[in-house]
């Protein structure tokens, strides 16, 4: 019932996470209806940040900039470093306010079986920093997931030799969590990470 | 955090109907990170969509074509003619396969206080249609609310002299509606609308 390029538009808009059949025909109609303008600005900045963005030369967030804003801040820290798997994960500790240190984006975490090892992971990089640019600690923030536990062992291990001060972001129940509905397992990481007081 | 072109692309997506900042932040992530080519594909989409959708020549709907498909089947019968707000309003209808004639979409509904009369949702050329082409029936089936109830009203006042049977779409308990959770202005229009068995 839509012409070809309607549903075309409509196929498109389905690639975006959490857009199904039904929000992307609302989503097509409503820009061809009634925004024009955000659609025509929203053409122009997916061109141009598919042609311009690219990784930061030093952390490997994603950028247009040789150096990240992070990166290129001279008023961080630069021996304390700050390992997390995507770009959403540095807005996350970004915004505790008590980092202030440089990061390391993975852009991904380590899975054999998508043949993603180290080398995707630009671990050999990350190694050459923590020897060259004297990097005192590294903070190791990947997700608690099974694939980040693993790749934190392997950072872990492969950063020790070099003198570097390692650790993790501790694991144990959240914050206004009510000990009857935290699963087990958070809560056998909390009894094994506990804190003498 | 974000260099400038994410930022900007941030911002952009938030056009999009029910986007807000966080899941536009999300899904630019996510087709940077992961999905370049289906970001490509939307660029590509809203462009062309952009440039060649305008509206069908006989019933206004959006279309890059003279006549949109609909208009232009010959196998639909032309002396029935159904009045819809949006190209959305076509989908819900076409959906109960109830419906062989041709639509007419407004494209909005009377609403003098946004400076949308009778001109601007094309109604001289409905008026032209119903005179010249030998419409028989026309079915309103605007939403039922305030302004399509007003834009109902004045259509089938404009119709009614040219001889054509105008007929509104019935009001009242939707299906599965159990009485106790129907709201009074409903119950109300179904009391009126009763149909003797």
């Amino acid at each position: 019932m839509f012409s070809p390029l309607i549903k075309e538009l409509i196929e498109s808009l389905r690639c975006l996470p959490g857009v199904g059949p039904k929000s992307a025909q609302k989503m097509a109609l409503y820009l061809l209806e009634r925004d024009s303008q955000g659609a025509d600005r929203l053409a122009q900045s997916l061109r141009q940040a598919l042609d311009k963005v690219g990784r930061c030369h030093q952390c490997r967030t994603l950028t247009e900039d040789t150096l990240c804003p992070i990166c290129a801040d001279d008023q961080r820290n630069s021996s304390r470093l700050c390992i997390v798997e995507t770009p959403a994960d540095v807005i996350a500790i970004e915004s505790t306010k008590q980092f202030d240190g440089l990061y390391f984006v993975l852009l991904g975490h380590l899975s054999p079986i998508d043949g993603i090892g180290p080398e995707e992971l630009g671990l050999d990089r990350l190694e050459t920093l923590a020897k060259e640019v004297g990097v005192e600690e590294v903070i190791i923030a990947t997700n608690s997931t099974v694939e980040g536990e693993a790749t934190s062992h392997y950072i872990a291990q492969m950063l020790k030799p070099h003198g570097v001060d390692v650790s993790r972001i501790a694991q144990g129940v959240p914050m206004g969590g009510e000990l009857e509905y935290v699963d087990g397992n958070t809560l056998a990481l909390a009894l094994e990470g506990r804190k003498r007081l």
